[in-house]
């Protein structure tokens, strides 16, 4: 017999539902919020049913947007000859957060995967076309893996035969990483990718 | 400049204040949600709002209950004469997943502890008394934690001077545990509470 009473039932069964998130702590998580303020049950209730309707895409890049077109897109200070092409739209905030560019960005929306039928058509390119003009720089910022680098790949021949400058953001030991345990793929894409000093 | 919409910052912040969770995986939830079904999202918003008011204390054993009284002191099945003391009402919960204790509960609400000016008065013991009668058993299921041992041995002279048997739950070796990463003072628990084969 379940002996908890429903809406603690309800709440633990729904917070299961999240990534990374499994019955344990989902139990720790309702046990904490029914002894919270009531004040920040509600904040946290409405930060949730609000999101949604505050987050539309961004017209220009596809990014996060409170508006048709982004702050970022709209920001004057912002470098329009340099584009970052990202897979996904939280890719952008990683860059974001650690404030180095000053370039625009543009959202794919997913990547190149002939296998599960992703093609060209199936991304966010042909708004990228209108954006990419000559004497840009296009950084190719798509994820070390085998759909990220078909998808750097495609857009690079794409953008070449344009005659615009293709740059992929480099690829190798991270820093704080341990030589012993980086695997082989990363150590020869560090070699590959060996700087003057 | 934060270039995230208002309401995805708003629940990242809020998604923060959970016990366990740091930025990384507040916004690792929040970027999660704002892809999910509005339907789920809107679910769990509803989950986390109506939580508190569903949840009332037990007016018998001070547990999680929807009504006055909870289903645990409601049911017939249980055996009156047998009374777990339990700290918390979450503690109770731990004892119901097991489905071994067929007994009632009686929740503190905390332990002893001198040092904070917790004193017998600040605990639900008062109700405690009034449902402890000749021939029963109590089962003290505090946290064997210095201010749980202190209340476990409070209640069990108390219980002693009243002619009630009083039990205390075993303390000794995690099933599964290891012998060798063992601190010293659950080893002594283990002996003193060895049984015969």
């Amino acid at each position: 017999m379940n002996t908890l009473p429903n809406s603690l039932t309800n709440l633990i069964d729904q917070l299961s539902l999240l990534p990374g998130v499994g019955k344990k702590t989902a139990q720790r998580l309702a046990f904490y919020l029914l002894k919270t303020d009531k004040d920040n049950l509600q904040n946290l209730s409405e930060a949730i049913n609000e999101l949604q309707a505050g987050v539309i895409e961004c017209g220009t890049c596809g990014g996060f947007s409170e508006n048709d077109t982004c702050k970022i897109c709209l920001d004057p200070n912002r470098n329009e000859m340099v584009l970052c092409i990202v897979e996904n739209a939280q890719d952008i905030f990683v860059f974001e957060k650690v404030n180095f560019f000053d370039g625009k960005y543009h959202v794919l929306g997913g990547s190149l995967s002939p296998l599960d039928g992703i093609g060209p058509d199936d991304l966010n390119i042909s708004k990228l076309m209108d954006r990419v003009k000559l004497g840009m720089e296009v950084v190719i910022a798509t994820n070390p893996t085998v759909e990220g680098e078909t998808t750097a790949l495609f857009l690079s021949n794409t953008f070449k035969e344009m005659d615009i400058k293709v740059t992929r953001i480099a690829r190798g030991i991270p820093v704080g990483g341990d030589l012993e345990y980086t695997d082989e793929a990363t150590i020869i894409r560090a070699l590959e990718g060996r700087t003057l000093f």
